[in-house]
């Protein structure tokens, strides 16, 4: 094998000559592992090229793993003729015991999704050939916008147009968008530790974290999850709140989550509806109603910071699919997300009374159960010798997910969410829960 | 009033013609709100148009918010003329001229593109409802992950696994994830100010942004895409820069945007090939290879924020959608992307020859352009005594859509971009912009 140059060809491509001849004496093994490659100066002069042409050349053999450097030596040939077979490591795929049981879960329950019909609104939308060509508007596509603000005008009293909403892919990317806003602002304010992904992006952002400190910049709320079992914010409260942040000038986040699922009494008020629309910031998305997997999410501003924003828009690009808006638009027109937040407002109120029977049936007296007027979960405290990663560790071997609340000793608290498991399940679950909690360690 | 069509138009107006006509009759109440529309198949005979072309005007009025679809029924006119002056006010539609050239467009070209396909492998992928009922991994869906790895390391050079490749929406989403994990560092240069949405996010997260600044802790390049009409970093300057910040200790961030679209050489190794993988982010995305509307980017992590990020994964959710990326997994696999790429990179270089000649043809010796050695547009200085803000008022009163890079006394330099535009508006486009820069004002 020999080394052909064109050299009318300009320089950058000589170094890649003579990297591929070098590469294939090495892979054919006619250069083998360990042996010297030979100096700069020697290689320069038999191939009468620039030296600077052959280091190029070395580099990148050395930058994909052919050779490597010595400390005043050379380059060697390494032994990736020999490793070829081997490839790059996959992926991590963990071996564990398939789920059976799934406590833990915040997907949908499988039987409420019409899958037929969402499809049927993807394939209209990548119809549209003309709109998917171009990117989509930075704040979201402007007749799901309208949509939007038409739907939490008529559902939460949250009165805007769709020039204050802003779309994006997750709470997180809305998030990402606000906090630039807020520079003014330095603390904010959880309810607890429990919504990592919210608390981050402000951490991230430099904001100070508290809980429970209504004295912050920035309260964020979830009015209608204000535990992991349900409870929500009553009105009295709402007001009070909202009436401190107005007289403290502290901007309020209202994050509906699982406002369509408040069972017990009638859904309350939206903070941005009493407030009027005035230093509230309202949070809504799909993943509870729609598909987990389908991000969008959404914003309302109040008029300062929808001025501000809109300053600043073409900073930023829109994070959700365009296809995916286009079809929950339409979807949304159709009535479908009406009936589908009906049809699990009705399905979750059942199936959470059911999992409360079946916990009640299985662990007797020895359980305490808390529920909530909203949700999805009730909160369980079991008595038990276990820690909680004996438990959990005991759970995995037996198909079963577990969701920690809290451990003190002697006593471990989860959550027991009832959404993705099927109602049959419940019963046998709760008696494999009981059975791996009592057995000594 | 009567729909007067020209037969010759292309098809992709006509539906726009059925569109307008009927938006007229519906906001002057000819058509009152509650009216029936006509039958589909009525209206195609009346107007002698497709079903087809009735359909899009329908599906587009729908989308519009000017008539409903009924189950079983048909469509039906909106209130929305009532709703006209109601104090909600809608999203502003600007009243522009429609767009008929558009040199500022980074679109796809329309032709390239095969919408079936990718249709086809979405309504594969939404067929997978086990997987769509949950939320996705946050790193990103991982056979997706390890696709990605095989395809970068293969066109790239860059070697990695699907741990160390986190999925987003878009670059920004990514940007969102990596500045948090380079708290050490505080000062981020670009090679310009023209890429806004990157420049925005580091100095959202405080750094300092800085331009051509090689001792800043972070070096953001676009190695194939350093100026607007294409200029691409030579080899040496890579090698240089890889060795500079590996001296130096910097970050350096590798948006390899465009690189698919280098002609008039082999494709230049990768920065992250290069310094074997240390110190380097890879930044991919195909925004340019699909639809500008499929939101999914990606980034390699090098070792050390590889773990950085992996302690810190599940406080990010992830913001591409999953059935995208599902869709995008089979389809990289079954080499639709390498397809794709070969043949926008053919296109694109046909396209941008034809350009240059075109303009050549119009401009003559009263043009000055500039090309680079990739990428999907050219830059042209014209003489003219109209300020920036006079020509664009000027070319959308025309339907032309511009895009400024320089203006000088006397002098407006642009960027024309061929991706979008069919070759053969190239020169009556052309023609239009000569004519409107000359006129004076």
């Amino acid at each position: 094998m020999e080394l052909i140059l064109d050299k009318n060809k300009k320089r950058e491509h000589l170094y890649l000559e003579v990297f591929h001849y070098y590469r294939e004496l090495i892979m054919e093994k006619k250069l083998p592992p360990g042996s010297r490659m030979p100096s700069l100066r020697k290689c320069s002069q038999e191939l009468k090229l620039s030296r600077t042409t052959i280091e190029n050349a070395y580099l990148q053999l050395a930058a994909e793993g052919y050779i490597i450097s010595k400390a005043q030596s050379g380059y060697y040939v390494t032994d990736i003729a020999d490793r070829q077979h081997t490839s790059v490591r996959k992926t991590e795929k963990h071996a564990q015991t398939p789920c059976r049981f799934d406590f833990a879960s915040s997907g949908v329950d499988r039987e409420s999704f019409r899958f037929d019909l969402w499809r049927r609104y993807i394939k209209s939308a990548l119809r549209q050939d003309e709109r998917l060509l171009s990117y989509g508007e930075p704040q979201g596509e402007a007749d799901l916008r309208d949509t939007l603000a038409d739907y939490v005008r008529e559902r939460r009293n949250v009165l805007c147009s769709g020039e204050d909403i802003v779309i994006g892919a997750g709470i997180q990317s809305l998030l990402h968008i606000l906090c630039p806003l807020l520079d003014q602002r330095r603390t904010v304010s959880f309810p607890n530790s429990s919504f990592v992904q919210g608390s981050t992006v402000f951490h991230d952002y430099g904001f100070q974290v508290d809980y429970r400190n209504k004295d912050c910049d920035i309260i964020y709320v979830s009015p209608a999850h204000m535990t992991k079992w349900g409870d929500i914010m009553p009105v009295s409260r709402r007001l009070e709140l909202v009436n401190y942040s107005a007289a403290h000038g502290s901007l309020v986040i209202e994050d509906d989550f699982e406002n369509e699922f408040v069972y017990l009494q009638k859904p309350t008020p939206s903070l941005f509806g009493l407030a009027g629309g005035q230093n509230v910031v309202y949070l809504g998305t799909f993943s509870r109603l729609l598909l987990p997997s389908i991000r969008i999410s959404f914003m309302v501003l109040p008029p300062e910071l929808s001025a501000l924003y809109r300053k600043k828009a073409d900073q930023y690009n829109q994070t959700a699919s365009k296809a995916e808006q286009i079809a929950l638009c339409q979807f949304i027109r159709d009535g479908h997300l009406a009936a589908q937040t009906r049809k699990l407002k009705r399905l979750y109120s059942v199936k959470l009374k059911a999992l409360r029977s079946a916990v009640r049936e299985v662990f007797g007296k020895d359980s305490q159960i808390q529920t909530g007027a909203a949700g999805t979960s009730l909160a369980l405290t079991l008595s038990t010798t276990l820690t909680w990663q004996e438990l959990q560790k005991k759970a995995q071997t037996n198909g079963l997910r577990l969701q920690l609340l809290r451990e003190a000793p002697g006593k471990i608290t989860l959550i027991l969410s009832c959404s993705s498991m099927p109602v049959a399940d419940f019963v046998p679950a709760c008696k494999l829960l009981k059975n791996i909690s009592q057995i000594q360690n």
